[in-house]
């Protein structure tokens, strides 16, 4: 034993919706004592970083329920059953933004909230971008704009691009012009 | 109106538990229609970068129950009721790392995953690390250990650093050396 893992002794589903699908486990610590641990199993997500040929940022300025405000984001959503991240980035981003691309690298994949959460996040490059058309869900309602990496910094500052994956993006975009990516 | 916003119009409790506190609302979508939407309300979390006198970065390695698997994340935790973020950050240091500091800067505030919940995480900066004591829950179990920021840089690469605030850390770090901060 490596003295951290934890041992599933028990499981029990508490919820089942369209996104959050939670558990509470019993577990077995490292020294042998019992705890529980709360688990939103997630679908996993994707993210595209995308760059239009002013070499501005694209976001999607969006009302978000659970914070109960308004902010920007860049372009993502949620993996469908047993759809493949890369083509998932693709489907995103074509439906919230518009645009289609002729090619995109992955830069990152990461755990949001490992405390609680398995939502993996896979976050995508693309400077490629040609035209294509937007067909939100149903319930999405959003809007698309486009900024320098200057007026997305002083966003991160201000708190309208408030949340990770975005803030990832910006620094991402920060490094890059940097070429201190690789 | 916005045509953005979305107006709570029920909600129902379906589980509170010791991280996990979880809702079901109706909401009127900005065009009239309902929808629901699942909120797992969370007390907020805080995450050091702390880098020691060697120039490198405290990192806990810790097993994950959700991921089922071991990974280095910057140290980190949950608020306490009522507790200031940054009593908060110095608390957590302290009892994950076993240092405290002389002063701390944030760095950043950012929700975790803003489509389903509103976990808000304060991050913080500190290189003036004195020594302290480590104590941790009874339930934790880590092990801390420090890195110089290329074997940072690699771990994100090769997914040993693995969740959305340690890699922030890391690009923080990157862009602070290329004096790009601020």
């Amino acid at each position: 034993m490596d003295g951290l893992t934890e041992i599933k002794k028990d499981s029990k589903e508490i919820f089942k919706g369209r996104i959050v699908h939670l558990f509470v486990d019993q577990v077995e610590l490292p020294n042998g004592e019992m705890s529980t641990r709360e688990v939103v199993k997630h679908p996993g997500a994707v993210a595209v970083i995308a760059v239009n040929k002013e070499g501005k940022l694209l976001l999607v300025r969006q009302y978000r329920y659970p914070l109960d405000g308004i902010i920007y984001e860049i372009p993502a959503g949620k993996l469908e059953p047993d759809e493949n991240p890369d083509d998932s980035a693709l489907r995103e981003l074509e439906e919230e933004t518009g645009y289609r691309c002729e090619k995109m690298e992955k830069t990152a994949s990461f755990y949001s909230s490992p405390g609680f959460s398995d939502e993996l996040l896979h976050v995508y490059y693309t400077d490629s971008l040609i035209e294509g058309k937007q067909h939100l869900d149903q319930d999405e309602f959003l809007e698309v704009c486009a900024v320098n990496l200057e007026e997305a910094v002083q966003m991160v500052k201000d708190h309208r691009i408030y949340d990770a994956k975005s803030i990832y993006a910006v620094q991402y975009m920060q490094l890059r012009q940097n070429k201190n990516i690789g």
